[in-house]
């Protein structure tokens, strides 16, 4: 150990001996590696010395520690942030985690105010403002990444508002719709889920300091006041509830899985377009790899990883509301097991959100081949129905004319619209010439002209709704 | 089949035979049944009716079908709703889900109105629709439950501000605090449970309709007035992702997943109360049940079952996530196994909930066994330490000192404030005689007197907050 | 209620008054509800009467109960049996579960010898028995099934041994196979799942019975009798674990879980095939369902049902493994909802197999559509590679050098097969004329002609290791 | 990069630039990082150099490479291990993963034979092989530190094999049962995860070895010699399954999250025991930890980390179930994402079992206080029944005489015990003198004298049956 970090008038360093003076014996070896955190908490160390400097001041305004040892304490913790930032911060395994790792290191280098900052709190509030700071951060940046992605996906709207593509149910050919429509829907998903983010945010962002270790604490401290410095829009009301509440991190997993499930809906789409089969897009060399042994391949690695990550985020999620189900108020060591998962959801999501943002500007849709594919499998029959209730067919009859008319152009392995009037006319004397306008995959497109619909006119709409949105988000950064 | 359900018009019946025109051949008879829904979709018969009318309405209001048509749906949906109610509306497998038998029956009953109705909708809008108003008034019930247990805890709190109990952290007596405290904790958490069902409610209450069966439709369809007319908060903005969109059910079911984690947690809790070796609240008899060998029994069965019940949410929540997973645009039938898993999470928290509206109102707790309790464990420890503190000594040190003064009681068998003046002072010599104000329970609870903290005081005020949220909520209804 | 079912001498009957003696009201009616089992208990009826045969046999052995008891109880069970068999039975939900209401029936119907059949054992290790019995006759039925379905695909692996589609990884194309090695795949799959259920088999076949309520009893009973009568194949060592063990439900959950996996996997497949852009195979109408809006349409509903239905047993899975977790021993309340899921997971997997046994036998492979598309994305490059290694090349750059080729061919627009001879040796020079053997689709699978490999003679050699162990199957049963 | 590792005439390094002659570009780098997996694929190295040595011998057994090639690979391969070992490997995350990282270093250190080893395998089989080899290693020992846990729990049961406690049920005290008996429900639970990670050993350890990249490979290859070579049981019959298959994880995870749920409960059991109001066991002080705050805590870390950790081996689970679903034939990229829940849920198996035999041969159970709480709560109210039986009356009857009698007491405030005879005789005359003998918990504990019974010669005995078990194990060693 450097002279720098020489902790050895540190009475947590007790710990290497024994908890405290009611205690026999050290903490066993293994257990202390079995339960400690440091390892993963580490990366909350820059809001913990956030929050201690918050409650620190606090301590001060409320007069139970001094002008002087805040002023120690913002000292010390200058120098602990650069040395964590410089990272030559020395983490010790048998302090357990991050909160008494830098105490420890604080004390050392300021002597009691160090000591002194801990009065009034205890570890159970202190790591629950921890994760909640660290985790409203995150969260920031992965709505910035969202709405990236959106962006991103208007553009190739912007681009194809007007690119005719087969759209699939039950992945058969059902009706015409465009890419640029097609674009849309995912901004939809994605715009549902930064909702999410967002109001789910409203409750990580609440203050547990001052809750102490579960009752409240005898000093006489202005929670108000340490919330507001951390930026916290409330304060948790009840000091059982606020040391012992996860909500938050399952909140955040469900809310990171259902991206994850929408991103995993995209994957799939995209690896079945880059198929051979499909052909429907092209993706930049950049965002593929090839295979050890077949020299001709190029993998869709990208977004296979992605459909493939959905699941560990979906694992994240039980993880949290397993280990939470059926414990005790207040805090149990149980709870420790919160910041991996969260964690690797917060990961998972950034990542991927980051790799589609630069895969989805990069991908070329094949306009042709769209166009020929979405010709295939009858796809204006809905057309032809809806032509015939407009010549005072009913739906359901209609329905069953056209399914017959489908069936004779089957036979004769033509299009609809190859199939001579007058075979049309013998399974409905109400059609005419102009039902050839209906059976082009451009006039079906256009009619699908209202709110939503796939119409280009309409998409074109949308994208212009989504730029002004965008346009507005900037104005409001 | 009686005479009233004569179908044999009804080209939906063609069904029994084949689909279309286009099939050869019937559905199989066990595949009709792998795949249909009706057994347990028909739950949402009289939404089905409400969408429908809505969508006639609208058709009407745009000349698509006329003022007559309109009337003879109306005729006839009023005839099928009463049917339902009364029981005597006869199901049929062969239509494979409640939209088919609705349909069907309509147009046996009215004719060529009832064929014309499913014009510029399909079953993909229109199934979306359902679920979304049957689970929009599932939420405005669970809310109401949710805020009655609320009640039942804060009257509880209301009897219980004052009467101590032991808190624990890591089940180890921790701090005293009250039982009104406790009821408390419970309430916030029901209350973040409340505001997420209202959160995902505004998702849930958007309106598909008019997306039809995935790129909207030829007819002019107005879908601001159906969705009006069906109490929508907005309309979807995108047809395929309007089809295929099924977060709002994973964010209900992940709602209900954590609504029924708090409930596991009171029941863990519950059930060790009930415990002999706690013996902290007594249940009336008729929450208990017997064993069908064991005479002297008396088991928390209520409390039980719920946490069990939480595993079967979790449950539903992995279903909708797992089946969501990777399936492309738009419709798939999967969707289908949507709703078993949300019907299931909505039973099991209405259920609960009131079970533990019930149940909470009934719990007697054990003021002087909670109290004894309370005094085992030295949980007065802190509040020495903070005396202490208060004398001048560093926190980390005070820490140290009270954890050898710990282990003397404990070696001597006795608790803290039974030390003599004089073995207190041999540990730190700022200690006197006040040092027993703040070593008996009262002291120690009354001093964590903030914001969120367990004093006595600080309950009442909590108590009295939530009795005006009451208040407000009721004269908002 | 009828005069053969007056219960009114029953004690069992005070429940709808009292637990016991010891108190003092009744269960709360919709505690009784939230609580009770018969509704899906019941299905365990049979075994249920089968295990109590077993135990009162077992009694009259020891000398507990008189011939002359066991001949009533044996005589009213007949009784109960044919009641419920002919739907007669009288379930009553007061009466709580399966157990209560067959007792209650019995000791209606003979009197004091029913009252004698629960000496010696509980509730708690009856359950026990009665969901292993009846799980032991359901695995037998879902390996009977998985049988079925083995056979099913290797018949189809035996008439297209040869037939030559593409292979995937990726979804790109990878290399020519042959449609019988794809069926092959999924029948290896299987017989992982039928191991696993086989494994399992021996863990659920072993017998809680004498376990009592969680000590044993104090009846000189003869476990291994009743376990022999039963059929079980042990006897549970320790009443503890023996009334507190699901270990053999989660355990079936998670082979239910895999195997439903691997029919997601196929389910997939088959989708992707049906598919317009594929078109691979065909499906009878049969197996297919139409669309209410678009007459062309023929969905694969039952591989995508089944997909769905993935989740719900994933879901199953996760509600068992919730529910056990951190239960204290012996026997809680919680261990209750162990039957839905496992209910579920078997109705679901039994289903699945037998939708899928019919619909495998139906499906129709498009050879020459599926040779076209192995034509397509150079699946004959690894075979080149491979060429240039028997001619010195060492492999790595022998699959660079293959790289190059296949980019000039993708520049062309033509296959490698296309390519002219010199502008082949233009990139080493070792290839000659007899590169075009190997550059063909037949001598590609032809080639990988060893154990487990896809050449058509190694299909052919594992159909008929397949047959022979389907024929000693046969001889075994 | 050291002169040591100069690999700049590897053709893997083009990956740096391009991945093969195909590729116009190099990989994205953030993609690089998003895709790879050498930060933990790296752990299986051993295992990578065993597989490769093993298809090395046999690709110059069929001689494809030369005995001298063999020697080299060898060679190197004996180098790379030591500088593995050493730590002085320098891993690139641009080769991606291990095995690239591997072949990389090896054909820079012996040249052209090392790009002759990948000859007739792909990574889709090397990295099969490498994860079941892997898996094969943990699972043994896994299974030695489960049947080291299981010969502590036994050495505790032997030593407490007539220390009588309540058995409770619902956590209601039920029955005396003894300590010893206790903990041998946990080595029942412990004996079934060890058949079980047995059985899926069968599973594991099959060789997927020469499936090459899905379809087999052209070379002559031998894989029932690479399989014996490498110590597998079975070869895989099918390529495509072979490279596709990942039950065994998935399985493996099973098992892993059952025997963490046995540990859960054995953990929850623990921590109810610590509690001051049970105070049934003490733990040494080298498995507790203390407060930050509460100078008087000790709390029970190990066995609620414990409890905790179940959740994230859940998650695992789910994890590999959900990435695995849907996914079509063969190989996909997805696959990846095996490996670190896999690793995770080792890590944690075996990690907490190590916790586990550690602190479970240091509770030191407190007879006296066991003794006390026995009493409390009627526990021998069934033996009471039992005695009626006895003496003629018939069960049910019993059941309802004993719940008076028990009320009796509890108004009374005593235990059945204590009530005098005339008061036991005026609830049933055919109680006599003797009657005391059945209601002491001594009496108790010895009447359930069966096999699998809590009477302490019974619990000797399975002691024995045990020990036997363990020498047995160890002569087979």
């Amino acid at each position: 150990m450097s002279q720098a970090q020489d902790n050895s008038n540190d009475p947590l360093h007790a710990k290497k001996k024994a908890w405290s003076g009611r205690f026999s014996e050290p903490v066993d070896a293994f257990v202390l590696r079995y339960t400690a955190s440091v390892d993963f908490d580490k990366r909350m160390a820059l809001v913990d010395i956030e929050g201690s400097l918050a409650h620190a001041a606090m301590l001060t305004k409320i007069g139970v520690i001094s002008e002087k040892d805040l002023e120690d304490i913002r000292r010390g913790m200058t120098q602990i942030r650069e040395e964590i930032l410089a990272g030559t911060f020395e983490w010790q395994l048998e302090l357990e985690d991050v909160h008494l790792n830098i105490e420890a290191r604080l004390t050392a280098l300021i002597g009691d105010a160090g000591k002194r900052l801990h009065t009034g709190r205890s570890r159970n509030d202190q790591v629950a403002t921890d994760i909640r700071l660290y985790l409203r951060g995150e969260i920031d940046e992965i709505v910035n990444r969202i709405e990236h992605l959106q962006e991103v996906l208007v553009a190739q709207a912007g681009k194809h508002w007007n690119t005719i593509m087969p759209g699939f149910t039950h992945m058969q050919v059902a009706q015409p719709v465009t890419f640029g429509h097609h674009m849309l829907a995912y901004t939809e998903m994605l715009e549902r889920d930064r909702q999410r983010f967002l109001d789910l945010r409203r409750r990580v962002n609440t203050s547990p300091l001052g809750a102490a270790a579960l009752a409240g604490t005898t000093y006489p401290i202005d929670r108000e006041y340490s919330a507001k410095l951390l930026g916290f829009e409330a304060v948790a009301q009840n000091s059982l509830d606020a040391v012992s509440d996860r909500d938050f991190a399952i909140e955040f997993c469900s809310a990171a899985s259902i991206i994850m499930m929408h991103i995993s809906r995209l994957s799939e789409e995209l690896v079945v377009w880059m198929s051979q089969r499909f052909g429907f897009i092209k993706l930049p060399d950049r965002f593929t790899t090839g295979s050890s042994i077949m020299p001709q391949k190029k993998n869709p690695d990208v977004p296979e990883t992605a459909r493939g990550k959905s699941g560990r985020v979906y694992g994240d999620l039980i993880a949290m509301l397993t280990l939470m189900k059926g414990t005790p108020l207040a805090y149990n060591k149980d709870f420790q097991e919160d910041k991996e998962p969260v964690f690797d959801a917060i990961d998972t999501v950034k990542d991927t959100l980051r790799a589609f943002c630069d895969m989805m500007a990069g991908i070329e849709p094949q306009a042709e081949t769209m166009h020929r594919a979405a010709q295939m499998g009858f796809p204006t029959a809905t057309d032809l129905a809806d032509y015939l209730v407009r010549h005072g067919v009913p739906f359901r009859t209609a329905h069953d004319i056209v399914g017959q008319t489908v069936r004779e152009a089957s036979d004769r392995g033509c299009g609809l619209e190859e199939l001579p009037l007058e075979t049309l006319k013998s399974f409905s004397p109400v059609i005419e010439e102009d039902v050839y306008d209906v059976l082009r995959l451009e006039g079906s497109v256009q009619a699908r002209n209202h709110l939503g619909g796939t119409a280009p006119e309409q998409v074109r709409k949308q994208v212009e709704r989504w730029e002004k949105i965008f346009a507005e988000r900037s104005a409001n950064k």
